[in-house]
């Protein structure tokens, strides 16, 4: 099992195309994505929690029901999210899908991404779709750039794997940056496989996974209207169906992992106005539940967050916000680390401060990326969580978002 | 029943001073203060729900365990939180306080802010008890000075009111600014009254309190570990004791709600770096949890704070914020306005956005107060929650206050 180049064209029989097609300003900026599978592929879907679901959530869990899907359409620049006709133009898109490719409008998935509470113009949507489709070919780049808002890189990633000796691969793109503190789905992440893979199995490999992957990364807290994952498979890497738990779902599992996992480090490292990536490591916790918590809670601090991109050694921080976690835990025997490529420092010990060296800790924490290892001793469980510093940039990227 | 001028010393009995004592560099910051009864006062006191305590709270716990105290000492620019010898530390502080005033060490109230996790050096504020103790007065402003860590302006507030016939006064002081979002407990709040009331119903009266004042702010969603309210009444005023229930008890809760809802307007309204005071006030909600869960959301969003930075009319991140608070609404009977002392302007009907002037919003959003209003139309309860804006300076004082 290995990383391969590409994102959600590395797998068989997926093609991917982007668009500028106006719903955006920016002549420069694409803002309409779409996926098709050559088959008709079995298809897993999360979606946000918040109460407040965009319209396009609504019709592609209609039209996923079935466990099938086709293709993906997906416009940035609006998220056609309370909206009165929400739901209406969000069907019109699948249509539209149908009236070029030789797929059902009930066969599409749909997704919006951008402003909320503005009316969806259809116009450009429509006027772009020929276009649109006869430009997919086997580069997924194009769609990985049309699904961004504020996100400064495209985020794909793609491994290789195995399955009762048939090469199978699994790639995804995505779309993170703001409004991302997922609840059970996340942002816009669509993943294509070629593995046969029995819906019923996809799904539940997806559900399993996100609890570690996506529900545990935080950039600002807010958990939006719109975030979905999608996860197809289209089976044309012509293996054995998997169609229970095993050694070859397993394998599936560790490959959609490898995926998600690379995925979520884009997103949180590309955080709005991020200029690092944090991994905070929860290890020596009495239970899993505990060590989530905890590595979540530090994710989430305003306080740390401004601290590390301040390169600010602070690790009292860390332990406040251990303490309002809500998770049980005996502060008293917390340690503390702060690591990246320039080494490893520990900061603190039995729930206190020791001394250490802030010119080191400062070499430390300028770098790009910063692990914050938090051991409990108090067992074995461990999690990680991802997240990102907070930045000017934040506060400027959303103090004028809309014009 | 007024406001009135004053903090903590205006109510009859009670001195205060604040001087410089070395533990904060900058000579011209105050950073120890002392608050003196001189009788034996009732005393009520909250604390912060985070597991990680700050020393002090264990050593004020003990000492007014008996629901007794007599002073109050507190330093800034050191939580003494974190340290292997922090009680010790405490305590001493306490003793301190006995060498140069008439009380018992037992009977003094400890609290310290500031960063977590140094060993607190007691040889300034042994250097500096002397003169604290003799510039006592009636004038609370230096104690009111020496408390604040970040803070930019002075938090105090009192009220006068009558019972049984006698005039009685409540005041005062705060410390805010930032690693706000209290549970139970909040930041340092030190309030005095003459009223005489046992320490049963001041405790009541407290406890009840907080749930719809200092537990509704939030400037950064960090719970800090060293939150203390305390709530000391010495009886000057010679009213009879309010001992139960009833309309004298009422008047005195009205009387306490004057004073903490005015602190907590000053404490949101000058969180780290805010520029405007954000009051959500929702309404029609079918009960007081929900009303409470769904202002406490609004409040808490970075995305709606640094909206509200920009004067950004993006009412879209209120309802985002109220679909992923766990409150059981219905997103589409949810109408969103916002209000200064420009006007007040509707933004969003049923769930959906309306035209509105974007000119009129901007307007009213660039004002320093600014209201947010949510009516659920499912109900009669209502709740308000206090918070900040989300802003560049928030992330400069953050990203590096231990310098």
């Amino acid at each position: 099992m290995k990383y391969i180049n590409g994102g959600v064209c590395a797998a068989k029989g997926y093609t991917a195309n982007g668009v500028h097609c106006g719903i955006r300003k920016s002549k420069s900026k694409l803002d309409l994505a779409l996926i098709y599978s050559e088959k008709l592929a079995n298809t897993a879907c999360v979606y946000t929690k918040n109460l407040v679901k965009g319209a396009p959530l609504t019709v592609t869990r209609e039209n996923v029901a079935d466990g099938k899907a086709q293709a993906i359409i997906c416009n940035s620049g609006n998220a056609n999210t309370c909206n009165a006709d929400g739901i209406e133009k969000a069907r019109a898109m699948c249509k539209l899908v149908a009236e070029v490719l030789p797929v059902k409008a009930d066969d599409v998935v749909v997704a919006s991404t951008g402003v909320i509470g503005q009316t969806l113009d259809i116009t450009p949507i429509s006027n772009s779709i020929k276009e649109l489709a006869s430009g997919l070919s086997a580069d997924g780049t194009a769609a990985a750039e049309a699904i961004l808002t504020t996100d400064t890189v495209r985020k794909e990633a793609a491994v290789e794997f195995t399955v009762s000796g048939k090469v199978c691969r699994i790639g995804g793109i995505a779309k993170g940056s703001g409004m991302i503190h997922p609840n059970m789905a996340t942002m816009l992440i669509f993943i294509t496989t070629d593995a046969a893979i029995s819906t019923e199995m996809l799904q539940k490999a997806l559900s399993c996974d996100i609890e570690n992957t996506f529900n545990m990364i935080s950039v600002d807290g807010d958990t939006s209207t719109n975030d979905t994952v999608c996860l197809m498979a289209n089976g044309a890497a012509g293996n054995n169906e998997i169609t229970s738990e095993g050694a070859d779902f397993d394998e599936f599992k560790a490959a959609l992992n490898m995926v998600t996992t690379a995925i979520c480090r884009m997103i949180a490292g590309d955080g709005e106005g991020a200029t690092k990536l944090l991994e905070c490591k929860v290890s020596g916790a009495d239970n899993l539940n505990t060590a989530k918590i905890c590595a979540k809670s530090v994710i989430c601090s305003s306080l740390l967050k401004a601290a590390m991109f301040g390169a600010d050694a602070n690790w009292g921080r860390v332990l406040c916000a251990l303490g309002y976690s809500g998770a049980d835990i005996d502060v008293n025997k917390v340690d503390v680390s702060f690591k990246s490529g320039k080494g490893v420092i520990d900061v603190c010990k039995n729930g206190a401060g020791i001394e250490f060296s802030e010119e080191k800790a400062k070499e430390i924490l300028l770098e790009k990326e910063i692990e914050i290892l938090v051991e409990l001793n108090s067992g074995n469980a461990s999690a990680t969580a991802w997240g990102c510093d907070l930045t000017y940039d934040y506060v400027k990227i959303n103090g004028d978002y809309r014009t």
